[in-house]
């Protein structure tokens, strides 16, 4: 069977790519990618073929991908982060039907909100969502309507796509709405940029304040804490619900 | 500066561990943990110090690891799936002030729900959120709430500790506040237990049917999908919103 996997290599650098996925690019072909992602992997395996698509033809990348590997090439399809998590895995498994003879494996990754999360302290120890703001494939209402309902259910919020040169009101908005579903003003947030790469940055600020900040791009993840979230020596963490001293109560 | 990793080495065994998650473990002198994750880093890391505390023993394990980490020995706190969601990163950095020489590090890990999601397809394409069903340290009014917001917001649901001996119950009485709140009793929902370990299992099946499965336990990860949930070729995927046929639409 002819074999085509599907993977993100972590949020930053090679270094947060699992073992099983190093084994699939070692074992590939042909790596099919965003030309930034495979800069990270070429470093490792130099003596693959490599195929670059631009940013924002995921489509066209995942089409490549198939192709190559109904040709015979083992082929690794890598993105950051984890790829089930707004990554490939979901068009190439909606395409694969139509290369029969290729067996599509997807391989999991650490997804920027864990990378974040580790950055950053622990936010994410009690119930959590994930929300994109980029409405280029979703309806900001629909954006809205999670973020209400992530106010209204107390979780943790970890936000992808939080601001873009297109969208640069999307952060602020989204606050907004927050603020007006009743999140505090004074809840602590925390933010990471380029994790586990060159210029990697984070820094903790409040709800507040986050709508402000002009570091945050599209790269950025940010994570908005909960009611049980604290700062305690710098690092944002959310109580797991020990309670006591030695769990923040 | 004395050092305490603290890492998730993922779903299942080592496979889906980090490189830097491994690098730490080979750097570590000791590694403290669960008695079955410590298993499973033996056999590749058989000539370190293990400490095993029981399964529970959650803050005990943790100041056992500072203790060691303060007695000058480079140390490494383990869990299954990422540290940081659900696991033991919050305590050793709520409890880490009482040991000022030691610096702890959370490394980030693969967490079972994109260790679940790879292996039942693509389902966390769109924005998800992340829920225990173990009230044992959250009130269930709370769990209650927050399952009727995932509902308000469609957000593909991840679900964590979904029954146990202890509580026979709590998956029946989360899938009826979900109907209640409006998910349509023919969502997708996809099981996958002991991820990447011997007995590995996944099924689909749907929110009506979901609470008679008799295999489920408290290491399964539950999936519920949300409207734009499909099952194709027996994987269960969520639309990114590409549209069209090769988005499922």
């Amino acid at each position: 069977m002819k074999k085509l996997y599907v993977t993100g290599i972590g949020p930053g650098g090679m270094d947060d790519c699992t073992m099983r996925a190093d084994r699939a690019l070692a074992e590939s072909e042909t790596v099919v990618g965003y030309t930034a992602y495979l800069d990270l992997v070429r470093g490792r395996f130099p003596d693959k073929e490599y195929i670059s698509t631009p940013m924002g033809g995921e489509l066209a990348r995942v089409r490549k991908a198939l192709v190559s590997a109904a040709s015979g090439r083992t082929t690794c399809l890598i993105c950051s982060g984890d790829a089930g998590v707004y990554g490939m895995a979901g068009p190439a498994l909606f395409m694969a039907d139509k290369y029969p003879d290729v067996s599509v494996e997807v391989i999991p990754g650490v997804t920027a909100a864990t990378g974040a999360a580790a950055v950053l302290g622990a936010p994410l120890m009690n119930d959590f969502c994930v929300i994109s703001l980029s409405d280029d494939l979703t309806p900001w209402e629909v954006i809205e309507k999670r973020l209400r309902a992530a106010a209204a259910g107390d979780f943790v919020i970890a936000l992808y796509n939080p601001r873009s040169r297109r969208r640069p009101r999307t952060l602020a908005c989204a606050v907004k709405i927050l603020k007006d579903a009743g999140v505090p003003e004074e809840t602590p947030c925390g933010l990471a940029g380029r994790i586990g790469r060159e210029g990697a940055w984070s820094r903790l600020t409040t709800l507040e304040e986050l709508a402000d900040d002009e570091q945050i791009d599209m790269f950025t993840t940010v994570v908005i804490g909960n009611s049980r979230t604290r700062v305690k020596d710098g690092r944002l963490i959310t109580a797991r619900g020990y309670g006591g001293e030695e769990d923040g109560g």
